[in-house]
């Protein structure tokens, strides 16, 4: 598997810094913002793991061809979507570390600062949203330019159909993360709920739309299709669970994001609804300081991982998480698949049970 | 023009709120915010003039064909993708009212507040943020469903490749709305740098891509596109100046927007930069508390407007008028057209001199 991405990541790279050069020798001549701007976008969109792009060649590789220079284009074309979604993302969160480097939002309020503007912090975060939108148009503008059949172009509307999922799950995540910790009794969401939204704000993006994307480029039959949406969003849901966990339990220097953001930002996850379920009153009390709180201690942190652990609140998770993964396991097992894919699949599964960042 | 544009509006508006009904519920599924969401959104989108789309039915009528329902989608991904910016846009600046209505951004910024939410004015922005985004993969998701020609799939790359030029010309826009006004000598942008920023902030993409757009579905020569492209910008420039003008002069009650809102968020305008270079130092010092300031008064309006005149930056202002429309009235005598479209053409740099909204 991790030769598999590996591999992938590089020829998207490859795709990628050709496309965003072109680009940005086109804009540079609307004015010095749009080459800056590049100079941000290049190293932050190449920055990541490049999961979603592999997963979209995973899919075409899936069909037994081999890979193509417009199969390579889709993957970049989710690349460039997935970054320009994590750049408004950290601005509604106001995260300012990302992959180990400053967000853009910090990196142009840094930029405002220094040239003593007005307003840097909101300067910072109206310069990221035009370059977080400045990333959509020119994924479509990339996703356009791969060649077109019928297929293809219904690979587009399906990115269409699934990140306007996204925006409004994304919504919602927003909202609770603007609420109480179930200050209310019934107020805050169910573990129910919870799972929808990963369902729909990760799972079905993260997973099931360039799983289908590849496989749709290369010709699955559609029953693979759909097999390859539930296997996604089995996938998916299992990826944020872990990801929230990492949100608690992570290692700042493994993972490049702050410790306890999300506790910071009162995040809704599985891990906060479940520990609340188990607290008790005066438990409660103390959680509801530390989360939404401006400033979190050291200690705030250490207090909610250990009561996590105390409170079997990591048990019952993993009780979801091996829900997801024998489900995931049982529909793999069904498909009809070449067995070097069959094996990334499962072990995809493993690392979404085991990964640190 | 206006019969023109007002059936224009009505077709689009048909294939719009039918579009929108469609996506509405596709998405309530995910949750109640999107259900929601399309509630804010459909009064939004149909309350503007539909300018850009009338002009790409307008760019499709040319070729002498009648229009299809086709085209009438492509206008309407056009206007989506407006109202999208727009959205951004107004996050951009804070403002809190449009089109006579709250903005997106007041009106989830009123909802968190209703709701007792934490950061009330932050969650109604990011709330925004995630509904134009909502917005533009809603269009891309419009736009990849026209009948796909070699064509269309031209005219969507085209999308990509001007709207990317606006995000670029608005991170101008908000970088110099954060610089004082020409505080210190040469800091401040020139009446050369502005007409740029115009001709890609608004330029091309509210007259050049429209009227492209159509004109390519519509089968229209390469030198026609190129006539439309020159045309286009001319038309636009013009239609930001007066955009300013109105800004500055402009009535509440007819524009839908608060007034003084360009002087308060300091706003690079040509009316700005003219009227730095005209003043006085001490007409200047007061200048500058009044751009900028979070509180501005009627008075502090009035002593603008009445600077603009005395000072003859009216009169400069419409000197670069009048050197655009005549410019575009001769580009128009040189193209090959109905002359029931050259009249609508040569309505429209009249509108762009006069109107009021």
């Amino acid at each position: 598997m991790r030769i598999f991405f590996a591999t992938s990541k590089r020829r998207i790279t490859v795709v990628l810094t050709a496309y965003l050069a072109l680009q940005k020798k086109r804009l540079r001549q609307v004015n010095w913002f749009a080459a800056d701007a590049f100079d941000r976008l290049v190293p932050f969109i190449t920055g990541g793991k490049m999961l979603r792009g592999g997963l979209v060649l995973f899919g075409f590789g899936m069909s037994g061809k081999k890979s193509t220079p417009d199969a390579v284009r889709l993957a970049a074309g989710v690349e460039l979507i997935h970054s320009a979604l994590v750049i408004h993302d950290d601005i509604m969160d106001q995260d300012k570390l990302r992959r180990g480097q400053p967000t853009i939002s910090a990196q142009y309020a840094r930029l405002a600062k220094t040239k003593k503007l007005a307003l840097t912090q909101h300067t910072g975060e109206s310069l990221a949203l035009c370059a977080g939108d400045l990333g959509f148009f020119i994924a479509t503008k990339l996703l356009t330019e791969v060649k077109f059949s019928n297929r293809t172009r219904g690979v587009i509307s399906l990115v269409g159909d699934i990140i306007s999922e996204v925006c409004v799950a994304q919504m919602q995540d927003v909202w609770w993360g603007s609420a109480p910790p179930r200050a209310v009794a019934g107020l805050g969401p169910s573990v129910y709920e919870i799972l929808s939204m990963y369902k729909y704000k990760t799972g079905r993006y993260t997973f099931s739309l360039p799983l289908i994307m590849g496989a749709t480029a290369g010709g699955a039959a559609a029953i693979t299709l759909r097999q390859l949406e539930k296997l996604g969003e089995y996938l998916g849901i299992m990826f944020q669970i872990k990801d929230d966990e990492i949100g608690i339990f992570g290692n700042e220097k493994i993972t490049g994001k702050p410790v306890g953001s999300d506790i910071k930002e009162n995040k809704k996850t599985i891990w906060q609804v479940l520990l609340w379920k188990q607290a008790g009153p005066s438990e409660r009390r103390k959680l509801k300081n530390i989360f939404g709180s401006e400033r979190i201690l050291k200690k705030d942190i250490g207090y909610v991982r250990r009561l996590i652990k105390t409170r079997g609140v990591s048990s019952q998770v993993t009780k979801y998480m091996d829900s997801y993964a024998r489900r995931a396991r049982q529909l793999i097992e069904n498909m009809k698949i070449a067995p070097a894919y069959e094996k990334i699949l499962l072990e995809l599964i493993d690392y979404n049970l085991n990964r640190e960042a």
